[in-house]
């Protein structure tokens, strides 16, 4: 593998210091990007780009032609791993994934096993090792997988966004059944990460997306549990260099606290909380990656650069920020303000590192 | 005006002793309940049943008619205010409420006006007066209003629910005009409730679903200020009793100490957050009224009143807590559910007020 050229992203997930806060985006390779869009035509889907490792190179390395991002991030879904189990994973147009083939019965439940991912998931390792050989070093590449709360919350309910109900009724009345899922979905996650890491994945994120949707009991009970499993299973250390890992539960940043004692290198906060009372409350436990409204860069720029100062002055002085969105870059994005971010970020960072 | 036979849920809100812990449920008149299901039928839509003053009343009832709730509420919609300013408030089958004609050109904008409550909004006071009527002092009637920020959501992106985008891009890019937008609703939500008060609200909530979506300093510039001069704008006193004022931010327990410092007499919660712990954090500024995720309702008798047995022991001794749900009731409740929820309630509680 090439020695690493920009290795500040790993340095502030690992609180070392750095000349400036490192960012990348949360769905950087996207559709607000015209090369994606054409990139997704010619692949015919989504589902088309992810399981083509030469399309998920591609359009995972289009970003970083366009700016000078810190870290690139393999193009796949966080829903992998439940489609690998067998449930027909699909997107219908305009609307998010869904699974053909949800978890209704208990038979169904007591069937699931642990896909290898080298077997139904190959097409992931092989776009993670056909990246990292891409970026040849530039900056580190980001592999992922959703939670394991928030992989069960589709494939019992067949989709996100709900009100969760079915996952709800089952975790008060048949605790047990769920407890099940989450157990084999986080093995899964486990070896699934385990090998993205072997791979090349210099870093690794999981995506809480709906554990936001919990009551503090419940979130404790049925998601952090199980991320606290799986980064107890991480690869650790890989060509010489610690492998970070991130959590990021959206709309969770009530629960940072607890978060911070998993054992997490860093924690992603969403926009609802101030990054600098985050810090305060994580004490130096994790380093923060976040947290800029993503509706934000659909404004102008002196705006934009206003909002990126503020983030960047409540966190303050010192490592330990990774800078991001708080969610998702929208579609409506117009690319050049992704620039005036990215740009105003590497600026004004500055002089909070010395 | 009939004597107040039980006014536990005024003495709650106002952190006074009572000799258990009062309870009402969000959407306690829905459509879980079959009989309010024939109602709309013979109304004809769920308008229909908010602008005939008569149906509001029948169905406002309906609840208290089946459990021993503490409180009745106003049958309403949020969004009334700016129906009455000319936004053509409608309901699509299956879906969410809607506006005809969102405020897209800042001419229409500056035409905004404060809706007089007893020309365009009458059907509202109406009912509140017959609703106040037919309770014949059996429990307080409890008012309510969308916050403006959660009403300027509806009138800029013509439905909830969204990403926000439109409203979050003027609220980053053309702060003059949102506030122009929240300054007037916030004017026409006073006047608005205190006509409720007037007619015989004996306690207002202002619903604020949306402000969940904001950054931290958004919050507090977009959503709380305006609740804030709500509160400070409201009648305090009616027939020689305080009127009690709830405010309640979904998504919001984040700032809870944000929100107990507006000069509201309770804060409502939603079930992402322990009670317990919100409590320690507001102190004894504010009572609290929430919190349990109505999707336990959905599993069985056994759950639900351990579940509820858990909120209790975490608000803990003495009183300032208003039992409630952290979002409306389900449509797919048993009422039966409800029932057992709020017997235990009633049952449960009696060992923390002494």
């Amino acid at each position: 593998m090439s020695k690493l050229i920009n290795d500040t992203f790993l340095r502030a997930l690992l609180r070392q210091s750095t000349d400036y806060t490192p960012v990348w985006m949360m769905r950087q390779a996207g559709r607000y990007l015209p090369e994606y869009n054409q990139t997704r035509k010619r692949a015919g889907s989504f589902l088309g780009l992810c399981k083509n490792p030469d399309y998920a190179t591609e359009v995972t390395l289009q970003p970083l032609a366009r700016f000078p991002l810190d870290a690139a991030i393999l193009f796949s879904d966080i829903l992998t791993v439940p489609d690998a189990m067998g449930l027909g994973l699909y997107f219908a147009e305009g609307e998010g994934p869904k699974f053909e083939r949800p978890l209704r019965e208990e038979w169904e439940i007591r069937d699931l096993i642990v896909p290898d991912p080298h077997d139904h998931l190959r097409y992931v390792i092989d776009a993670v090792s056909q990246i990292r050989k891409a970026l040849d070093g530039s900056v580190p590449l980001i592999g992922f997988s959703g939670s394991p709360w928030t992989l069960a919350c589709y494939m019992i309910e067949g989709q996100g966004g709900t009100d969760f109900l079915t996952i709800k009724k089952m975790a008060y009345a048949r605790p047990d059944l769920l407890h099940h899922i989450l157990d084999i979905t986080a093995q899964s996650v486990i070896v699934y990460l385990n090998a993205q890491i072997e791979a090349g994945a210099q870093a690794v994120m999981i995506f809480d997306s709906w554990g936001g949707a919990l009551s503090h009991a419940a979130y404790r009970e049925f998601s952090l549990n199980y991320m606290q499993k799986i980064i107890a299973g991480l690869t650790q250390e890989r060509e010489g260099r610690r492998v970070p890992s991130v959590v990021f539960t959206k709309g969770g940043a009530l629960w940072l606290e607890a978060q911070a004692a998993i054992g997490s290198d860093a924690l992603g906060l969403d926009w609802t909380v101030d990054i600098g009372e985050a810090r305060r409350r994580v004490g130096d436990q994790v380093a923060l990656q976040g947290n800029l409204d993503p509706a934000i860069l659909l404004s102008a720029p002196e705006a934009i650069e206003r909002e990126v100062g503020s983030v960047l002055a409540s966190y303050g002085q010192g490592s330990g920020h990774v800078f991001n969105l708080g969610h998702g870059i929208t579609q409506f994005t117009p690319p050049e303000n992704a620039a005036v971010m990215i740009e105003a970020v590497h600026r004004l960072s500055r002089q909070y590192h010395s």
